[in-house]
């Protein structure tokens, strides 16, 4: 095998020829799998599905004296704020503890912040002429989304090695329409980054002209090592506060991919008077969150190191899939010279980029051999990537064998696409 | 005992210094008792505490072959749209199953209408000159609050013992700016009526000035009887339809009642074409709800014949302190002529009619005795009621014994005020 770039037009068309009968027998498979989203895998599902048993009769359904089943602490149970303070390395009065959807909390975040304003807002934002959220990308489709949804103008920041460009960043915050910036710090989506400690400091420093710009912290992945130990992450609440931005952070996270998808519990930590001025804020919507599944989870996890231990379960059953992906890129794909990807330790996903303009190509392939990818530009603001060239895997869902199957068509998808294009069909 | 209006000024001087004394013995107990909110008891809690281990083993968690514990079905698992179909008589398509409350339901569409609009609003709510809802009043302080936070003007609308003053809501809905009416039309929040055939008709049959005029009809006490049989109560959805209103009502309901408070699931229910509109719109804040506790639910709850023998166990708990509230306005009030309540055999209310001009000056003294009842005025738009004489009784929460000692502060406190006011103290 030989970089692509080194092939004449002779041997590139006998390649194509190849590739190209390879892929009509992928097709032929008949195959459905489905590589899309960051979905658990059954195996996991089972392996922490003891939480179903953790509460069990109603003497279990106390916290202190609180009755778990009954209305009120709407800021969650004390043990479930002590629990993820325990996580974050933050203070429990720096925890609000909320229901099944981290993203709901975000979304919740931005909806008031258009409507009414958050706690240092000269006025709400639907008033403000524009509003523009910067989005580091590759990201999280569902973070554009939301900004998106509300009419934000969505600014693409490049992902370095390191973290977003944090000179852009810096430089984009003067402008005071400039109201958000939404990351992934570890293991970001989907590249699988963790910020340096020197973008975390650059962050926490930030002289942003809005007196409101907030820093949506979205620290999905904390614990979610795959391959080797836990990685310590810094509490970005306390460096904030050294920074003198106390309020300016609202950082999430969730047990969706530690116990149920979409059947976990929630959090955003933020400054004591954030956490004040939303407990006001979410009640007028709710009366209280869902404490007894609060309390199940507390139960459960019981504290960090415990949950650090269930995370190592979960590392037993991804990592191969990684492996996997890894072995049929690097053993496929990486002597062709045409393409690049991220080897994370930890996270979801892999971030691949194909050869610049094939992004598309690749997933329409893929899609007609049965294999469904994430869409082509879903991981860029307005699903719009420059270079038509990244492509989020997602390998986490189905069994190694579906998976290896599925590995094999997008690496034929990915040769077909780059030799096309190399041919100009 | 006669009505305080036959008394003559030596009676009602020498009756009051007597309830003076009954009013500091009271005050000498230092009890510490609570009325104030629609809390179930710890006895109802552990009636439903099975619902627990509804499901133990991850071979319990699918719906089909939909496994509960992962990612998806956003509109809520299948069997849970069937069960919820079935309690509200309407069809299982009809139905979004959400998270543990519908009040956040409601707060999601009210929030989404003044920043994007409804399914035929011309524009969001936020761009309109002014926005006002119709509020029946005594009614549901959350209901007020919301609409209050989206700085909506708040009309109310006085109650009949069959519902709101349909009269007025009919001349109200002429006016573009009216896009919300505000109802709990099953044992009313906090009156306890039941809404007539005619007014059910009424409201399916208005015709709106605003395209995008929606009935909030929230369904909170559908099968929450305590005394007598269920009582069967028309589906909106359908008698909407026929009426050429499809799209006017959204119907909101819980298990908060029925499970556990704050840790049961809810649902909205509303034409096709709303919750397509509206599945649309919550897939931008929510990839799905907690889907484990919908089919935890199902399991326990089965139906709607099972659920209402739930309701029979919920029942036994709440008729005696019903009871005991009606026994004692009946016995100590009641022949003193200068007030009136009601006497509902469902939902979680006794909405009590003090000697108007004294509510706010009853509710002083009973939290001076130690008794904490809900805010008066709570039950009117700004917390404003005109004639300072609607309280809502909240009996649940206490055992039977408190009951009786908070009523015979209540009752005191009731007579004390009155006697305040015929004596111009």
């Amino acid at each position: 095998m030989r970089p692509y770039s080194c092939m004449n037009t002779d041997e590139l068309a006998s390649e194509y020829h190849k590739v190209l009968s390879d892929f009509h027998r992928c097709k032929a498979q008949g195959l459905n799998l489905n590589m899309a989203r960051g979905k658990p895998s059954k195996k996991q599902l089972n392996l922490v599905s003891g939480i179903l048993t953790s509460l069990v009769a109603s003497e279990d359904c106390f916290d202190g004296d609180i009755d778990a089943r009954n209305y009120g602490e709407l800021a969650g149970l004390p043990c479930a704020r002590a629990y993820w303070a325990d996580i974050l390395d933050c203070k429990p009065e720096q925890v609000f503890v909320g229901g099944a959807a981290s993203l709901n909390m975000m979304c919740d975040i931005v909806s008031r912040a258009f409507t009414h304003g958050l706690l240092h807002s000269p006025r709400p934002w639907c008033q403000e002429e524009k509003i523009k959220f910067l989005c580091p990308a590759p990201g999280y489709d569902r973070h554009f989304q939301i900004g998106e949804f509300y009419g934000a103008e969505l600014i693409t920041i490049p992902m370095t090695p390191e973290g977003p460009d944090m000179d852009m960043v810096e430089e984009y915050v003067k402008d005071p329409a400039v109201k958000m910036i939404w990351v992934v710090p570890k293991y970001s989506n989907p590249d699988g980054i963790i910020f340096s400690d020197e973008v975390i400091q650059r962050f926490a420093h930030l002289k942003p002209a809005a007196p409101d710009f907030a820093i949506i912290w979205d620290n999905a992945y904390g614990v979610h090592e795959f391959k080797g130990d836990y990685v310590p992450f810094p509490d970005i609440l306390s460096i904030c506060e050294k920074a003198g931005n106390p309020d300016m952070v609202y950082e999430f996270a969730s047990t969706s991919k530690i116990t149920f998808a979409g059947g976990g519990i929630s959090c955003m930590a933020a400054s004591v008077a954030n956490i004040n001025f939303f407990t006001g804020v979410f009640g007028v919507q709710m009366i209280s969150y869902d404490k007894v599944n609060q309390l199940r989870h507390v139960r459960f996890l019981q504290n960090k190191a415990h949950t650090l231990g269930i995370m190592k379960l979960h590392a037993s059953v991804m990592a191969p899939k990684f492996e996997v992906v890894s072995r049929y890129l690097n053993e496929q794909i990486a002597p062709l010279g045409f393409a690049h990807w991220n080897d994370p330790k930890g996270g979801y996903f892999v971030s691949l980029f194909t050869m610049p303009g094939t992004a598309r190509r690749v997933w329409q392939l893929c899609k007609e051999a049965g294999v469904t990818l994430t869409n082509a530009g879903a991981t860029y603001p307005y699903g719009n990537d420059p270079q038509d060239s990244n492509l989020r895997i997602a390998p986490s869902l189905p069994p190694v064998e579906e998976l290896e199957k599925a590995m094999e068509v997008l690496c034929t998808c990915l040769k077909l696409a780059a030799l096309e294009k190399l041919q100009n069909h």
